[in-house]
C-alpha cells in the first residue's frame, strides 16, 4: 500500500486539477494499491493536518475545471521558519503529519514560492515530487508551465475585445497583463493580440520611445494604438534604482499599477485620450485550454510513475518536448526570465513591435 | 437615386457593423438606386463633411467584426447648441451638409446621448431614422439593444473565469460589470454567473446586508462569494444625497469606484480579503455573439424597408418579440431602468441572491 | 414536508441542471421543508424507481454544466400505454411509485414527447409542472425553451468556422442544422452566420432556385456559398407526398441526409464542388450560454414557486418576456412551427437570404 | 526593389493570414524597397499568372482571421508534370511567370503536396521559401506546424460537447478527428477531451480490445464512452493489406468513413447504441488560437529576414523552441508519424487511456 500526500499551493490557475487527476489515473492504472490524502488549502492543510482522504470519484470530471479541488493558500517562504498564528512550529509540524499519516511520498503543485518550500522539505528528508504550476511561465528548469498558455488566450481575448474598441474610437488602449516579474505572458499574449508595443520588467522603457510608437503609427493614418504592460514592467530610470528604492517608489505611487503611470504619463505628453483596461484575476481561472489540459495530464502521468519507481527530489518538468525530471535543488530559488537577446524577442521586433528600448 | 448617410455615435459596440450591414443590405436587395454616405467619427463627421461613400464591398465580412467601420465618438449633448472648437454652429453645419449632399435620410445608429440629438435633428427638419446600440440595455421604447448580450456573455466569462479562484482561495471577489446607470447588464451576468450578491443602481445597498449574505455563506460551509456589482451601484445613505452632492462625494472619494468602495468596507469590517476585478472597455469590444448579430440584423432590415417606404423620425425597436417603430421624440431624454419589483428581480430573490436591501 | 419528484426525458440540451438547480434554489430558499427526489434516466427511472434523494451539494456547480445530473432517456409516448420489456404496465407503475414515495408533485423538464407523457399522468391525476427544454423551440405555448439558444451558438460557431474555408476555397458548402421538424434553429444560426441559403422544413425549397443563388453570387464575384440547411428541410416535390411516401422515400434514401441529397444535386446540376459538415450532437452539449443560464434559471425560479402555491398542471413557458404557466393539455401534442410568413423570415429575404422558394 | 511572390497551397488551415502577414511585416520593417506579389489559389494562379500587387492594408487587420487572402486550391502533386486544362506546361508556366514578373523569390506556404511541388522549383532553379501550414501536424523537419493547435481546440471543443451528452444518455460516441494518415491531432484533442479510447493510424486497433474497455468501463459505473478516432485510423486486419488492397476495400465500404464501420461493429457486437460526430471542416475554419498567431507570427517574422539575407531553399520549421531553416529536400515527400513507442502514447496509456492495442 502506498499513501500519497497532495496539495496545491500558491495562487491557483488553468489545470491545476487536471494534472492532480493525471498523477492519480497513472498510479490507479498501475493497479498498485494507493492511497490518496488531500492537504487542504496549501501548505496550511499540511501543517494543521487538514486532510481528506480522495477516491477516484474525487478526479472524475476535473480535466475540464478550474481551481483546484484542494483549495490553496499563499505561504510566504519567508515567514516558513516562524512559528504560525497558533504558535506551531511549521516545519516541524509538515513533518510530522507526513509520518503520523504514513505518507510514502508528498506531491505539490505549485510556482516559485511554492518550490522553496518543497525542496525545504526534500532537505528535510521528506519523499518530495513537483508538478510546475503559474501562469508566469517563470519556474527555472522547464520550458513551459500548465497555467501559462490558458492564461495567454485570456489575455489576448482582452486584447482582442479592446482592438475593436480602440479602432472605433481612435485611442491609445493599454491593457495590463499579469506576469509578476517577468513578461513571458505579455509578450505572448500582446503578439498574439497584435499589440503595437509591448513592455515587459525584462526590457525597462523609455516613455518617449513608446510615444513615438504612438506618433509615427498617427502619421501613418493609425489612429490608434494598443500596448500590452506587463504587471512588473518597469522605466529605465526606475530600473536604476536600488529594489529597496524602487519599492518605496511604488508604495508612494498615486496610481494603482504602473499602466496608470504609463497612461498618465502619455496623456500628459502628449494630450491623447488613454484608457487602461485590467483583466486581472480572470487570467488565472476558467476551464484550461486544451494546450495545458494535455500538457498537465502528462506531467501528472509522468509524476505517477516516478512515485511507482520511487525517484523522488524532482519537479516533473518539459525540455525540448519531452517530460524531463529537475532536481529541486536546481529549481529552487531561480527565476527564468525572458531574455532580451532571445529570437522571440528579435522575432517580434521584426514584426514592428516596440518594446520602448 | 436614394442618397442615405449614415452614422455611428457615443461609446462603440458589438454588432453595430452587422446593424448597418443590414441596412444597406436590405436598401440594395430592393434594387433601387442607392448611394451610401458614411460620415466618420460620429456627428463630428457631418457637422466637419467627413464623409466617405461606400459600395457592398465595404459590408461583406463585417456581420461578425466588433467596433464600427465608420469610427465614432462622443458628443455630448449638452454642448450641441455651442460651438465646436472651431467655432462652427453644429446644428446648422449637419443640415447644411445633409442638404449639400443632398440626402434622402440620415440612418443614425446609437445610444441614449446620440438619440437626444437625432431627435432634435428630426425636429429641424431632417429624415431621420435611428437603430438602438448599447450595451446598457437602457434605452427607452425598445425591450433590448444591440450590444447587450455580448456585453453579457463577456461580463459573464469574466464571472466564470473568477469563480474558479474564489472557489480555490476561499475569498471574496467583486466583479465590476458595466451598464451606466442602470442594473440590466449587471443582473443578467450576475445570474449567469451564478452572483451570491448582485448590486444595481435601481436597487440601493445596504453594506451590513451584504455582509450578512456573506457571513450566511461561510456557515453554510461556502468561504468563498461572488458579488456582481454595477459600476453604477449606489448605497442606500448615498441614495439620499442630492444627485449634486452625489457628484461631488464621487468627485472626492479616493477609490477608483464603488466596487473599491464596497471592497474597503467589506475588508474593514469583516477583515476579509476582497478583490476587485474590472473587465471594463472588454464587455464593448470583440465579435457579436449570434443573438446580437440576428438580432442588429433583423432591425438593420427594417430600418431599409422604412427608408423605402420614406417612413421617417423613428427609432427601430423591439417589443414582444416583433420589429416595431418608436417615435424618436418618445425616445430622446428617456431612460429605461431595471424595475426593482419586476418579475427577474423577484426570481433572483427566490434563487437566493442578495440585492443587498 | 414537501416530497418532490423530478426527472428529464428526451434528448438532453444545455441547461437542464441550471432549470433544475433554479427549482431547486428556489424550493430552498423558501425555508419549508423540502426533499428532493431525482429519477435517474428518464420516465424509466419513474417506471423502475431507480431514484435517488438529492441535497443541496448536488445542484451546487452545475449552472455551466452541460448535460443532466438525473441521466435522460428517450421513450418513445406511442408505446407508453405498452408494457415494458420486463412486462411492467408503464403508467401503473408510475403512478405507484409517485403514491409509494408520497410524492406532493412531479418536475418534468422535457420536449414535446415528453409533455404528451407529462400531460397524461397530469390527466391520471399526479401533480405535474413541466419546464420547456429543447434545442429545436419547437414547443407550443412558450417564445422560447432552453438550450435553443446555446445551440444556436453552435451552430454559427461552426458556420463561422466553415466560412472562411468556404471562401478561400471558393466552394459551396453545406451546414446541416438539428431542429426536428422545424426551422427555427437553422434560420437564427443561418442568419447569425451570414448564410446565403437557408433551408427549412417550414418553407420547401426548389433545388433550381438554390442553384440560381448561387450563380447569381458567383457572378457578382462571390465564387463562394455558404448554405445552413435544416435537418427536417424537404423540397416542394417531396412535399406533396403523403407523410408515409416521404418516410419510405427517405428510408430508401441513398444519402445520410437530407443534405448530402442537396449537395449531389448541386453537384450534378452545376459541376460544382460542395462540401457537407454536420456539427450533430455537438449543437445539444457543451456549457449553456449565459441566456440560456439566466432563462433557465427564471424558469426554475417561478416552478419552484408554483411548487409552494401548490399549483399544478402546469408548463413554465416564456411570452413577451414574462414568465408564465401554460395549462398542459394545451402544450401536449402540438408544434410550434416557424411561419413562413413571419417577420424574422421576412427581414431575411430582405437581407438576401434565400430560402430556395 | 525586391520583388516576392507569395502563394498559399493546399487546404486551408487557421493562421495562413497570420503567417504572411508575418512575413511582410518582417520585410516592410526592415526599410528596404519591397513589392508584394500575391497569386490567387494556390499554384494555379502562379501557373495562370493570376496575381495581385499587395500593400501594407491588405494585412491589416487579418492576423485573426481564418482562411488566407490569397485563396487557395489543391494541386495535386503527381499530374505537375501533366499539362493542365489549358494545356499549358504547369512547371514550365510557374518558372516563366517567376521570370516575367522579375521576382527575387517565392513565399510558398502550405503542407505536405506542396513542399513536393516547392522543392521541384527549388530544383528548377528559382529562390523558394516555405512556411508549414497543416492542421495534421505532419511535416517532416518541423516539431509543429501552424494550424495544428486551433485544430486540437476545436476537435477538443466537439469532444467536450458530446461528453454531456454521451454522460446523460450513458451511450458511447464516437468522435471522428482530421489529420489525414497521422494521429497527432486526434492523440492531443482526445486527450485534452478526456477521451477514453484514442484511435490512430500509427496504432492498428483490434476491435475486441475497443468493446473490452467499454464493457471494463460499464463494469466500474462509468455507462458512457468517448472514443476519438483519426480519420485515417485502421484495424489491426487492414493493416495487413496492401496499401492497393485497402485503398479498394475503402472503395467498396458502405460506411462514410473508418468511423461509421467502427461505431456498427460496436453496436453489431454489443447491442449499444453508439452515435458518431464528425466535426469535419470546421476542424481546419475559424479565427487562429493565440498560440497559432504567434508561432504563424514568428514563422514569418524568420521567412521575411532570410528574404533580406537572400537564403534561400528553405522551409522555416521550429526545433526545440527555437525557429529553424530546413533544406527543402529534405523535407519533400516525407510524413511526420506518430511514434507508437513515445513518451506521449506511454503517458497516455499511463493515464488509462486504450489505443485498441
Amino acid at each position: 500500500m502506498r499513501r500519497i500526500g497532495m496539495l496545491t499551493s500558491g495562487g491557483d490557475c488553468q489545470a491545476l486539477n487536471a494534472a492532480m487527476r493525471g498523477v492519480v489515473k497513472s498510479l490507479f492504472t498501475s493497479g498498485e494499491a494507493i492511497e490518496i490524502y488531500g492537504f487542504l488549502d496549501g501548505y496550511k492543510g499540511l501543517i494543521n493536518c487538514n486532510v481528506r482522504m480522495l477516491d477516484g470519484r474525487d478526479f472524475s470530471g476535473i480535466l475540464t475545471k478550474g481551481g483546484t479541488i484542494l483549495g490553496t493558500s499563499r505561504t510566504p517562504f519567508k515567514t516558513i521558519t516562524e512559528p504560525d498564528e497558533n504558535g506551531v512550529d511549521k516545519i516541524a509540524a509538515m513533518k510530522q503529519n507526513y509520518y503520523k499519516l504514513g505518507l510514502e511520498c508528498l506531491v505539490v503543485l505549485g510556482g516559485n514560492g511554492t518550490h522553496k518550500t518543497a525542496n525545504l522539505l526534500s532537505e528535510e528528508g521528506l519523499n518530495v515530487i513537483t508538478l510546475p504550476k503559474t501562469i508566469d511561465n517563470d519556474l527555472w528548469g522547464t520550458d513551459m508551465t500548465f497555467g501559462f498558455q490558458s492564461a495567454v488566450n485570456i489575455a489576448t481575448d482582452a486584447i482582442d475585445c479592446i482592438h475593436t474598441t480602440a479602432a472605433s474610437h481612435g485611442r491609445v488602449f493599454i491593457v495590463e497583463v499579469m506576469g509578476h516579474k517577468v513578461g513571458w505572458l505579455t509578450l505572448n499574449a500582446g503578439m498574439a493580440g497584435g499589440a503595437d508595443i509591448i513592455l515587459v520588467p525584462e526590457i525597462p522603457y523609455d516613455i518617449n520611445k513608446v510615444i513615438s510608437k504612438i506618433d509615427e503609427r498617427d502619421k501613418r493614418g493609425s489612429h490608434f494604438t494598443i500596448i500590452a504592460v506587463a504587471e512588473g514592467a518597469i522605466s529605465k530610470e526606475d530600473a536604476k534604482l536600488s529594489k529597496k528604492d524602487y519599492k518605496e517608489k511604488l508604495a508612494k505611487s498615486p496610481y494603482p499599477s504602473v499602466s496608470y503611470e504609463i497612461a498618465a504619463a502619455i496623456q500628459k505628453k502628449t494630450g491623447r485620450e488613454v484608457r487602461v483596461t485590467v483583466p486581472g484575476h480572470m487570467q488565472r481561472g476558467g476551464s484550461p485550454c486544451p494546450y495545458d489540459r494535455v500538457f498537465a495530464s502528462r506531467l501528472g502521468a509522468e509524476a505517477g510513475r516516478l512515485i511507482l519507481e520511487e525517484k523522488y527530489g524532482f519537479m516533473v518538468g518539459y525540455k525540448n518536448r519531452e517530460i524531463v525530471k529537475v532536481p529541486l535543488k536546481d529549481v529552487a530559488g531561480k527565476l527564468k526570465s525572458l531574455d532580451a537577446n532571445s529570437s522571440i524577442v528579435k522575432e517580434a521586433k521584426w514584426l514592428g513591435i516596440s518594446f520602448g528600448d
